[in-house]
């Protein structure tokens, strides 16, 4: 039966990734599962933050930041990334880190198999809890032994999820084929 | 070894929505996996969409659209609205809908077990090929089979993700505990 809930954002399944930023000229990382891109051609990753997170000083006055696609067996420190904030622990050696040809405060995870460096092209606030951060992609690493055909093979990567009732998810199994399984819906 | 590759929107893994829409007063449904949300308080959808898209018409007409969390079951229909365009073909049809009592031109899938309604706050155009609409959630439905300790229960709601090898992946396995499992990161 449908019922009404409170109004909540519930989306299924919640990517976690790791944003980087240079805090006063340290990296800091911050640990999300409100984030998505927007277009191909040019590319760009829209990132909610909460206010109270001290990685958003860094990305603010360097307008700029990574976006890094952690793996299963990276879980313990990303969810360290999560529990603890900059303001209180110094998060700079959790990982160790490189930076691309295009920005030099965009800290990128050498481990992740996957890593982007953004610029920040707009700050969205709403005048509440959260910022939105959308940066354009200028580049992106990966791990060459995570690629099948060329691009990432998702059981290389090992993405993970975040859902609300407090637990890390695995990616499961490749159930159809996209642009294909529609071919056999049939209309009423 | 970390190679760089084309700027690319690489996010893993991509939940994938159908977002709805009343277009010249026919509901309308367009498949999607970039979208995410932002706060609770005032929990916001943000969607990204091709400016192809027949549905955006009718987003940005009556500032009202819906975001519905499909199950694995309903993947042919919602493969069949990601490949068919309202501009060519009658989608209206396709699931049957629902309207809540705060607008009444965002029609909600009745056999999605968790629907929202949303009103169109912001549109932001960077003046390419993509739209991204942010919609604030008034109301959110769920199917009450799915709920367990009263939030969405992930292996009951069976929720996909979609991945750039166009295929569509189910949700694996609870593989570690938020705010714990970074309690066994030892710091090097």
């Amino acid at each position: 039966m449908l019922v009404k809930i409170r109004r909540s954002p519930y989306l299924l399944p919640k990517p976690v990734a790791i944003v980087g930023a240079l805090v006063d000229g340290k990296p800091n990382f911050l640990t999300i599962a409100d984030i998505s891109t927007t277009g191909y051609k040019i590319p760009r990753f829209v990132v909610s933050s909460g206010k109270p997170h001290y990685t958003n000083k860094g990305i603010i006055e360097n307008k700029a930041f990574s976006v890094n696609i952690p793996s299963e067996n990276m879980v313990a420190a990303v969810d360290y990334c999560g529990m603890k904030s900059g303001y209180n622990e110094d998060k700079s050696t959790v990982f160790e880190v490189f930076y691309g040809k295009e920005l030099n405060s965009a800290p990128m995870i050498t481990e992740a198999p996957i890593t982007h460096a953004c610029r920040l092209v707009k700050t969205l606030d709403f005048g509440d809890t959260h910022y939105l951060f959308i940066g354009e992609i200028l580049e992106t690493f990966v791990n060459d032994e995570i690629l099948t055909n060329r691009i990432p093979d998702i059981k290389k990567v090992l993405p993970f999820s975040f859902h609300s009732d407090n637990h890390y998810w695995s990616v499961g199994n490749n159930f159809a084929q996209a642009y294909n399984i529609g071919k056999k819906y049939k209309k009423n």
